[in-house]
C-alpha cells in the first residue's frame, strides 16, 4: 500500500495551523500571525522546524506550559539594544517582535541588538534573519535550544542543547546568504525526523554513554549529541548561552526545561536577534556588489573530486519557496497522518482529503 | 646536543620587540604599545600569535607592505557603530583602537560594534575581547584571515581564510570566559608551529587535492584547510568575511593578500570588535552569578571514559599567566633560535643570553 500525497496549498494549511492554535485559546490576531510563519518555515525548505512542530505547541498551551494570551511588552531598552518579554507565549510571537525592533533600532541607530526572556520554541531562526537581508541590512540571530541534548565536551550531563545560529546578508543575487545551523553535527529535529521515518542516523551525529557511536534515532534519549569541531563548537554553544539566555534573563544549564516531555512548565527560553545597518559602515550597495563578486568566485571553483559544484548557503531558496507557493507543501506521509489525527482531534477540519490508496 | 632554555623576562621580551619595531622605523610609542600586546598574547598563552609573528611584521615594515607611521582615524560613526580606518599599519594599533572604542560606546549606547579597515594580523583576538569581560562587559571580535588557505565547502580554490571569531563574557571566576577560535579544524599558526617543530599534523586537519588526508606541515601549501562540520564551518567562515570584510571595505575572497609570502602589498585586512554591557539588559551582577552557576554544573559533569575533567574556554588562563609574568616566558628553541637570529639582522641585542649548550 503506497500514499500519493498530493500537495496541500501553503494557504489552506496557514489556515488550518491557526484555526488549530485557536481551538486551544490563541487569539485570532496571533494564531494567523503564528502559522504564517510556521508554513513559511515549510515553504523555505525548513521542514523540520515548521508545521511539524504544532502537535508540541498545541501540548504545552493545553498543559499550561505555554501562554496562549501572551502580552509581549519591551523590559528594557536604549537606542540601539532591548529586552523582549515574551509573556511565556508562542516563541514566534516574541521573535517576530524582536526581528522588527531590531530593524528599527539599526535604521536609527546603526545597530539593533534585542534579546527575548520568556520567549519558547520559535521555528527556524532564518524567519528571524532573512528580512533583514531582504531589507539590505546584516542579520543575526541565536537561541538558546529548547531541550539539553548536549553534554559539555568531555563530559556526561545533558547542560546544552543544539544551540542554533543564523546570519543572514545581502548577496547581490537572487538570494540573500542565510546561514541557519545547530552548533551540533545534527539538528534534533532532523533525528527526529528519521526516527519518524525509520531511518538511521550517520556516524558521528551521537554518541553513547560508552563513547561508542549511536545510529538508531529512537535511541537518542540514551546517547549525547556532538557539537561541530569538538571544543570549538562546544564554546560556541556556551557563548550562545551566554548571549541569548543569561543576557537576557532566560534559561541556561540545568533550569532548561525539555519542551517536549513537560507540556506544564514554563520554559523561559532565550534567544536574540540582531540587525546591522550596511549604511552606518559607509557601503551602500558596495557591500552586495562585493559579496556577489566573492560567490561568484566561490561558485566558479571546480569542484574537488566526488563533490557537487559549490553552494552558498541560502542558494536557491527563493526559488523553491517560490515553487511550493505555487504548487503547495508536499507534506511526507508521517506529518500528514499526524496533522489529519490532530484534525480530528481538535475538531477541525484536515487540510486535504484523506491519502489516495494504490 | 640538548639546549637549556631559561625563561625570558616578559619586560625584557617586552623591551627587544619594541626595539626591532623601531628599527624598522615604527615610532616608539606605538612600537610600545604592539610589542606589549605581543607580548601578552604570549603570557596567556597564544604562543602561535604573539612574539614568534615578529619575523612577519618586521619582513612587511621593511618591504613596504605596511605603514610604519600609520594615523588610525575614525572613518565613520553613530552612537553604537565605528568603522576603524588602520591606514595599514601594524594591526594591533586599529584593533586596540577598536576594542576601546566599542567599550566607550557600549557604555553609552548598550552596544558598540567597530570595524576595521586597512588593518592588519593583529595577533590572537582574544587581546581584543578579554578586556570587555574583564570590565564586566560581554565581548566579541572576528577577523578575516591573513591568507587564503580554504576553498569553499566542496571546491578546489583557495579564498577563505581561517577566519577566527573570539566571544568573552564575565564568568564570576578566577578567569572570564574567553572563546578565541579559526572556523578551521587547526589554526594555521598551529601548523606553522608543527613545521618548525618537524612534527606531523593529526589526519583530519588538512586535505590535499586529491581528498585524500594531508599530515606533513610543511607540505600545507600543497593542500587545503578544512572548516569544522563542513558545510557549517563554511557557512560561519562566509559570514565572518562578511561582517569583518566586506562590511568594512576591506578585504574578501580573491582580493586578500597572503601576508607571509607578500611583503610589499597593502592587505587591507578587515576586523569587528564588539561590546554588550550587560547593564544595559538588565543584569548587573547577575549575569556572572548565573554564569557562573552553568559553569560550575558543566565542570562537575562526570568525565566520559579517557576524557579529562571538563574546562571551560579561557579557564586557567589567568593563574599560567601570573605564573608566566612572574618566572618569564619558556619559549621554544626554535624561536628562541629565530629572534637571536633577528638580533643580530636588526643590530639589537637580544633578551636573553646564547643558550647553555651539555
Amino acid at each position: 500500500m503506497s500514499e500519493v500525497a498530493s500537495p496541500v496549498s501553503t494557504e489552506a494549511l496557514s489556515r488550518f495551523v491557526a484555526q488549530a492554535l485557536v481551538s486551544e485559546g490563541v487569539p485570532e490576531d496571533d494564531a494567523t500571525k503564528v502559522s504564517g510563519l510556521m508554513v513559511e518555515a515549510d515553504i523555505f525548505g525548513y521542514g523540520t522546524h515548521g508545521v511539524f512542530r504544532l502537535r508540541q505547541y498545541l501540548a504545552r498551551l493545553r498543559g499550561g506550559g505555554c501562554n496562549q494570551r501572551a502580552q509581549i511588552k519591551i523590559a528594557c531598552e536604549t537606542a540601539a539594544t532591548a529586552v523582549i518579554d515574551g509573556d511565556n507565549g508562542l516563541g514566534h510571537l516574541a521573535m517576530s517582535a524582536a526581528r522588527d525592533l531590531a530593524m528599527v533600532k539599526a535604521s536609527e541607530a546603526g545597530i539593533g541588538w534585542v534579546g527575548v526572556r520568556r520567549g519558547n520554541h520559535a521555528g527556524p531562526l532564518a524567519l528571524y534573519v532573512r528580512p533583514q537581508a531582504e531589507a539590505g541590512m546584516i542579520g543575526m540571530a541565536a537561541a538558546v535550544g529548547s531541550a539539553n541534548h548536549v553534554p559539555p565536551f568531555g563530559g556526561t550531563d545533558l547542560l546544552l542543547g543544539t544551540n542554533p545560529i543564523a546570519i543572514s546578508a545581502p548577496s547581490g543575487g537572487p538570494d540573500p546568504f542565510v546561514l541557519d545551523m545547530a552548533t551540533t553535527v545534527a539538528a534534533m529535529g532532523k533525528i527526529k525526523v528519521l526516527a519518524q521515518q525509520g531511518a538511521a542516523m550517520p556516524e558521528g551525529w551521537m554518541v553513547g554513554r560508552d563513547g561508542e557511536p549511536l545510529t538508531d534515532p529512537t535511541r537518542r534519549s540514551e546517547g549525547f549529541m556532538l557539537p561541530i569541531g569538538g571544543p570549538k563548537g562546544f564554546g560556541l554553544s556556551v557563548a550562545i548561552g551566554l548571549l541569548a539566555g543569561v543576557l537576557n534573563g532566560a534559561a541556561f544549564g540545568s533550569d532548561v526545561v525539555d519542551f517536549t516531555s513537560d507540556t506544564s512548565s514554563e520554559t523561559n527560553t532565550g534567544q536574540f536577534v540582531m540587525a546591522l545597518n550596511v549604511a552606518a559602515f559607509g557601503m551602500g550597495d558596495r557591500f552586495a556588489e562585493t559579496a556577489k563578486r566573492v560567490f561568484d568566485e566561490m561558485r566558479a571553483s571546480a569542484p574537488l573530486p566526488g563533490h557537487e559544484p559549490v553552494r552558498m548557503p541560502g542558494e536557491g531558496k527563493g526559488a523553491a519557496a517560490a515553487e511550493r507557493r505555487r504548487i503547495g507543501l508536499a507534506l511526507n506521509p508521517a506529518l500528514r497522518r499526524d496533522l489529519e489525527a490532530l484534525a480530528q482531534e481538535q475538531g477541525i477540519e484536515a487540510p486535504f482529503g484523506p491519502p489516495a490508496r494504490s
